[in-house]
């Protein structure tokens, strides 16, 4: 099975909650199996065997941050 | 009855999370009946009938932040 990865940029994300909030929220979303974020380059990883990229968007600003684009 | 007040330099608070943590954690210390933090200048203001410095100083630490002196 082939895993799809897609990287956002993501606004917003200063500390260690903000990791938490997001990858909770990202993780919901049907078809994700890992999440990881990098603070320092606002870089919010996620992948899995299939991705709806509007529904993991849709997760990050549920959890109060703003994706400006993908890498 | 007279407020006491104390201003502590907290660092290691980057965010609404961060701010929520130490308000809840302070809240819960006897004497206490206010909490303020202010991010851009790391106070955190606290404010109560008697304050115990050191168990304010004990929950600003049980909170995951490091109290570096008072204003």
């Amino acid at each position: 099975m082939t895993m799809t990865e897609i990287r956002y940029i993501v606004t917003g994300m200063s500390c260690g909650h903000c990791v938490a909030s997001i990858t909770e929220e990202v993780c919901e979303v049907s078809g994700v199996s890992e999440v990881s974020v990098d603070l320092p380059s606002n870089e919010v990883t996620v992948r899995g065997a299939t991705l709806d990229d509007e529904q993991v968007r849709a997760a990050i600003t549920e959890a109060g941050y703003s994706v400006t684009g993908v890498v």
